[in-house]
């Protein structure tokens, strides 16, 4: 695509990706942003499907792992609240009595989302007797009920999900798919009767973040967060973060060991096999639309989007080329349409009347993996040809072309986890180093923002707390892949296999 | 199913519909209805599952007539409503100019929406500067953007759609999918060029929702309603009414023909060819989960509810015979499970180790159509049997079992809808008929409020006034399908083929 078209369109360049990204979501045409509210976009089709291809995935996953699918009210009345608030407080109270006070860091969320709601107090010309809020996640409503549905050990494992709009009162600037206040939202909830039930269904998380990373074509660092960072009344929480061009890292996915914290808070227990009481121990599992935004910001380039194949509104768009010289060219081109379209692939014939250079920027920008032209010439020749979006033209013969679009599929799939593969370990640098002095901790050398530093690290949160301060990036925690040989942590020179990364947080 | 065992798991005869139908959504675990806030049901995987079958169909429909899927903002800003109170006041005012008085019944609801909507007028620990409210339906959102969108003749026709949660401050008493506070709703919103667009649209709603009908096996009154129960800022809006089982009628969709009201209100207009701004032809259609309240109540028996097979979470459930006495039997369960799963239907294996008698009851409750049992006896003869929900066991061989299954499930749609069109004509009644005294107007026979009244009526809103008030039944409008001979008007005696009926509103 020539510079001067580009421009036309408004793209910025990538390497300014934080004017790129803005410009891109609505060139794309996957949201408008003019809707009165800020932070509330409106879904156009072609966003919209992307993402119910993204929750398709999510689902089939969902049914592998036999969770079923729920639909709970948006709203939540606020006397609900009191158990979770509860629950906060009293682990609040145990980490302070058990734990080295230097060791804590209370985050202020800790008191709940009270804070980050939107609230209902008010309906038709009435004042409720009981405010409601816009759920901001389902904890508190679904486990509710599942003190409802749980009785016994007959009822367990319960594995719920709910794919939902969410709301969050944000306070910071916001980005689409990355930053919103209604959120298209995933929630699994699990309650099991042991914590072996619940430690098995975190390693179950962690292989369905796999195959969903695997499908949108990009890596992933998934760290156990530190204490400080923990969802509340969570024992641990992973994360999963996705490295963005600019360096910042994006949280894409939590999955949250409760142990049996908030059973006790509700009251979740059922009857074992020896007509004993006990606490169920539980898991959850987060992600949102913030895999679209990553799948448009790891992906893209200077002309615009690039879809992965799984999750492309349209894999192929199939281009007639002077139709109007060969009457013969357009019922071929609907004919290999319908074709792929009963392989089951997702096509679409472009018959626009407009010259052949603007559809092609038209479907760059949009990232349609494979561009098929098929004019007079190919019909003679019994062939097409065929642009992958990702670079390269190929030529074809008509007959099992089925076959060769899967497999060009398949290709920019490995060609797409390449590059977000390079991208990552590009940036992946070791830490320079820290070193005390009598004016206090100087750092070794120069800290870039746009690269997360990667170290041993085996300190207190005083420690991480120094670290955190010198290089003004954040911890991502306790990565689940340590070294395989121990190396002296960056703060305290103790040998240790806990790799931790630093970086720049969205 | 004997009668104890029913009164066991508390599902009072259909007969006693009114009890029944709470009774029976609840046994059969579509919704729980304790959560805390009334009128919003918990959807459990049942029913979502079912829910999201009929949402299926209607997407299939969407696609099948270039409808796009979207997805907009709960939140409205109050401020937007300001159009279309404007709207609405200045048809009230036409109104009232252009048409006999007498003619004329105003619905307080013209007044917009205010009254019936939940608001949210605080965020976090803030007063917001707006308040905003909770979407009933999204008219106003969508056409503020529609200006934005459309600019020329060649974005039209727009023809949009989504599938929505919506809110409504219910003051009635709620019911499971008939009234309920938060709806999941569908609602598909059009501009055309011209009415005539808007004419042919209104046309294939009408196509769209015979469609769906077939597809859930009843039948409904279709009606052009009276003016006073137009919707506010409709030209006319057409309602589909289905007749439930305790004669009162349940309106499961409307689609509205706007003309180009709406569009001044929100100064939608676009170029012509000739390069004149022109107002767009709008409609609307909207549908809500009430489709599948219609579906448990025409459907459902004494021993629970009957899915029609397209709409079904599972179309056939294999209960393997006696498993424990031949070790084949298991095996071949799961073969032939696998085979109708691959061919497309939606099948269950209930290996439960529980008395067949029991899982018989399950699955009548839950309203499998099939119930396929294989035992040592039906491997030994190469055989099964498949029991009807609709009545009826038959034996068949395991050979070409999937055409069998095809088949039955068609026989039991047209069983099904055998049984709600009987229903139907059964219930529908000529109108007795009213005359005037000196005493005022006297019925001619007595009324039955479990009764459809038929009759031609060519008045005045004054006589309908007059009909409603003396029957306590309220009229739904002019019926779609006309008297093919004109016959005397029940209050006028002028001859007409208007064709109109009088019915108890759910």
């Amino acid at each position: 695509m020539a510079k001067h078209d580009r421009a036309k369109r408004g793209i910025p360049p990538k390497t300014e990706f934080n004017a790129w990204y803005p410009a891109i979501v609505e060139i794309a045409d996957l949201v408008d942003k003019r809707y009165p509210i800020k932070g509330m976009d409106v879904w156009k089709p072609y966003g919209w499907k992307a993402m119910t291809l993204i929750d398709g995935l999510t689902r089939a996953e969902m049914e592998r792992t036999d969770h079923e699918e729920y639909n709970f009210p948006v709203l939540i009345p606020e006397d609900l609240l009191e158990k979770e608030n509860r629950l906060v407080s009293r682990l609040k109270l145990a980490r302070e009595q058990g734990v080295d006070p230097a060791e804590l860091r209370i985050d202020e969320e800790e008191s709940g989302f009270k804070k980050e709601v939107y609230w209902v107090k008010h309906a038709g010309e009435n004042e409720l007797d009981v405010p409601m809020f816009l759920r901001p996640t389902s904890e508190t409503p679904m486990y509710t009920m599942f003190a409802l549905w749980v009785r016994s050990h007959g009822d367990l494992p319960l594995k719920t999900f709910q794919i939902v709009n969410t709301f969050r009162y944000e306070t910071k600037q916001t980005r689409s798919f990355i930053r919103v206040r209604e959120i298209h939202f995933f929630e699994a909830h699990t309650a099991h009767e042991n914590q072996a039930g619940a430690d098995a269904q975190i390693d179950e998380d962690a292989e369905i973040i796999q195959n969903l990373l695997h499908d949108l074509c990009f890596p992933a660092i998934i760290s156990r967060r530190p204490v400080w960072d923990t969802f509340p009344g969570a024992w641990y929480s992973m994360a999963v973060d996705v490295l963005m061009p600019n360096g910042r890292t994006l949280q894409v996915a939590t999955y949250h060991h409760y142990k049996d914290q908030w059973a006790k808070a509700f009251e979740l227990n059922y009857e074992d096999s020896t007509g004993k009481t006990q606490f169920c121990h539980q898991t959850t599992f987060g992600m949102s639309e913030r895999l679209l935004g990553a799948v448009v910001g790891m992906h893209g380039d200077d002309a615009g989007l690039i879809f992965p194949p799984k999750v492309a509104p349209i894999q192929v768009v199939l281009m007639p080329v002077a139709a109007h010289v060969d009457e013969n060219v357009l019922p071929k081109v609907h004919a290999v349409a319908k074709e792929l379209q009963t392989a089951g692939l997702r096509v679409k014939v472009d018959e626009r009347d407009i010259r052949p250079g603007a559809k092609h920027y038209d479907w760059e920008i949009k990232g349609v993996p494979i561009r098929l032209e098929l004019g007079p010439r190919d019909l003679a020749a019994d062939k097409c040809v065929l642009s992958l979006r990702t670079g390269g033209k190929e030529e074809h013969p008509l007959n099992g072309l089925q076959e060769v679009i899967v497999d060009c599929l398949g290709r920019i799939e490995n060609e797409l986890r390449a590059r977000s593969t390079d991208h990552l370990s590009e940036r992946i640098h070791p830490f320079p180093g820290i070193s005390e002095s009598k004016s206090g901790w100087v750092l070794d050398g120069p800290i870039d923002d746009g690269i997360v530093y990667e170290m041993a690290f085996d300190g207190k949160d005083s420690d991480a707390e120094v670290l955190e301060k010198a290089t003004g990036l954040a911890f991502l925690g306790d990565c689940s892949e340590p070294y395989e040989e121990a190396r002296p942590c960056a703060v305290t020179g103790r040998m240790t296999t806990r790799r931790q990364h630093l970086a720049r947080m969205y």
